[in-house]
């Protein structure tokens, strides 16, 4: 099945009618979010190279194109124009790794009104996930105060896809690594893991399968809960006594008061001499359990993450939309109660001042503001530009830098006091209100 | 790449050690929670059709062994039992759309312990999200008392792989059907859709858009809400009343008080004759916000429900492990602070009285206790049985039935004050006494 059915069922019949009146005119639509979810202070955005990805290959298969038409509910102009559909039109985005605030296009695309509109639910649901988890996981990495991250929750992400979205979205911000080893494959992305509970209980004597491990794996992490914690230590000190040549490089505890539990597990590793043998910590971990252990002075040196950043558990969706703003050259605006839209093609720029990003400006495409603009071209006619074509290491580092430039108070985990401050130009606020006295 | 790399990375590096020890003695894991997640009172068992999917088409590509090869740290031992790898274990496993409750087994593998543990976090993550998602779903069909409810959430549920799930595992537990087109074409499910803003802002005039759009589209629905939804609902009635052979069946409220605006609008329609159009309603809606609006007598007939269904917003996620309990015919159990676990392969039986489900029972895989025992053999040395190529039509009609058959406290949206009984048999009890006392 193609990938193209992935969308949902007005994109056609919207299709079926632009063609039916003859609506051949360029569509500008892009793609933002009206608000930051409670507790964050930016998004990050992530999910470019999926897009272009998407609209690079879309194509409509000869037996879904047979499907649709069986379905009778579609024109056979429609129909047609389906077998031989391809995306040519013009895309400019954020790059991946910028940080990025309410009203601000992450993505622009610039096409005729039919293939724009098709697009609509394959880019916002790459967008949003990878957005949202980059996002979450920014705030995890920050918490840990240089400690390592790693993504363990590929078991929890909502399915194989946001597996993938994870691992990759947390390693742009800055996580070590994840457990997933598809990920470790497809981005190269550094991969962790060891062992679960069940190596343990599947043998006679913990200390059996610790012993085992050890000698299988040198330099391997030990899990050390599944009986009780301290005396898992202890069986670890125990071991390397008896056989020097073993090597076991860190302990890892899943259960229990992680904080006291790292703490005693300190001084039993010190007291025998194993101050080189690191502790990793696990179990319902987030940036406020992280921030919290670390305040209690517990000595853990990286944290294995699993449900609340796979799931960005406390704040699960970012309210990405994807508005027309411009067709036929004219600008377009939306003023039902609650959800207003400022028309036209847009750019943002940033203001940058001693290393400290200081505000934004959302202008008129063709505005030349103060600051950095944002928005670059990804896609032409369809087909990707270098700028497109970023590795995920630099946009990794793209993402460090920004995020260590944005004011100290909104990369804190508590709300900022004040929102990091976007302004539209006059010349943007006027558009709108042109169209509002238009409509009254 | 081979989906076999969908797989934490300590399963590859515990079946390393498995097979250098020679481990090779039939494993059984069951898959559950611990926990129903706040506001739920039971879930709904799904994702076994993806899981025997998964099981049925597990190699690892030649490719992906030449990777993990490279990185260099796994036995050549390992590399070459993967590059032969095929899941021949047993499955047992209760049928999708099942109520089921925390502590008990929704999956069952019966397999040699390399096997079995290698597929740990697919299984984990396929049961998780369509499991999770079937009980969000459940309580919103609940809500609607009958009245459709559309899945519209594939741009905001986590990536394509979820926007599938959502649509299945929402219409398999009485969803009317989904606007993901490739979700029809998968599965048969019926797909929803009319237009969008971006429609009616592409014309000069909403009164063109509408009237274009009905004439390329008998019976369709109108969006009403672009610019004032009121004159919206007499834009209708005026181009119905201009042209008797015009045919609208429905108008969407997508903003606003929808309650208010549902009341005026089937004022406005029916005052013109037009009791015949339905009012469909959209935007923010789960099932609290359904409840809230039919309590307050909106005549709504059918709710698009997106974001909140897609990511099961209140509660993103459910504690599903996947846990050894029997190795080489020796019941496990885990035994850490405050994760305890029955050992030993089990059964559930569900007893029933005057059609309602009464109380369930946790036993041993070889007890007969009163009931219905609901985990069935589904997998056979890796090949499916009949009873794991259930028709989703069927999965649903079990569930429409099932939930039914729940006691009436347990189907409302809040909290039942008596939670489900589910009871462990003495024996079961015995054999985790049993564990504990040779572990002291």
């Amino acid at each position: 099945m193609s990938d193209a059915l992935f969308t949902d069922l007005y994109e056609l019949t919207m299709a079926d009618a632009y063609l039916a009146e003859g609506m051949e005119g360029t569509a500008v639509f892009e793609l933002f979010f009206r608000r930051l979810p409670p507790d964050r202070n930016f998004a990050i955005a992530a999910g470019l190279d999926g897009c272009l990805d998407f609209l690079e290959h879309l194509r409509f298969e000869e037996e879904d194109v047979a499907w649709l038409r069986r379905l009778g509910r579609f024109s056979d102009r429609l129909l047609d124009a389906l077998a031989g559909f391809r995306f040519h039109g013009d895309v400019w985005a954020m790059p991946e790794g910028t940080p990025v605030f309410p009203n601000e296009p992450l993505l622009q695309v610039v096409a005729p009104i039919l293939e724009a509109q098709l697009v609509e639910t394959a880019l916002l649901a790459r967008v949003h996930v990878e957005t949202l988890i980059a996002s979450k996981a920014a705030r995890i990495v920050h918490a840990a105060r240089g400690r390592m991250v790693v993504d363990f929750g590929a078991r929890r992400a909502h399915g194989f896809d946001a597996a993938f979205a994870l691992a990759r979205s947390s390693w742009l911000v800055g996580a070590a690594g994840t457990s997933l080893v598809a990920a470790g494959r497809r981005w190269g992305i550094p991969i962790f893991g060891t062992m679960a509970h069940s190596y343990v209980q599947a043998h006679d004597t913990e200390r059996e399968a610790f012993e085992r491990f050890a000698r299988i794996h040198p330099g391997t992490t030990i899990l050390v809960d599944t009986w009780d914690t301290l005396e898992g230590v202890r069986k670890v000190v125990s071991i390397l006594e008896a056989d020097p040549d073993l090597r076991i490089d860190a302990i890892r505890l899943d259960s229990g008061d992680l904080a006291e539990l790292a703490i005693e597990s300190r001084r039993i590793l010190d007291e025998a001499g194993l101050g080189h043998v690191r502790i990793f910590a696990s179990s319902d971990l987030d940036e406020w359990a992280i921030e919290a252990l670390l305040e209690r002075g517990a000595p853990i040196d990286g944290f294995g993450v699993g449900t609340r950043m796979a799931t960005s558990l406390d704040a699960p969706s970012i309210d990405v939309v994807y508005k027309l703003v411009e067709y036929d050259g004219v600008g377009r605006a939306k003023l039902s109660t609650t959800k207003v839209l400022h028309p036209g093609r847009k750019q943002v720029f940033r203001e940058e001042a001693d290393g400290v990003y200081v505000g934004d400006t959302l202008a008129r495409h063709d505005e030349r503001c103060p600051g950095t603009p944002l928005l670059r071209q990804v896609m032409k006619d369809g087909r990707r530009l270098e700028a497109g074509r970023e590795p995920l290491e630099a946009c990794r580092a793209r993402a460090l830098d920004a995020i260590a430039r944005l004011p100290p108070a909104l990369r804190g985990l508590e709300p900022a006091g004040t929102p990091y401050p976007v302004r539209p130009t006059r010349a943007l606020v006027e558009d709108l209100d042109r169209i509002r006295a238009a409509r009254h």
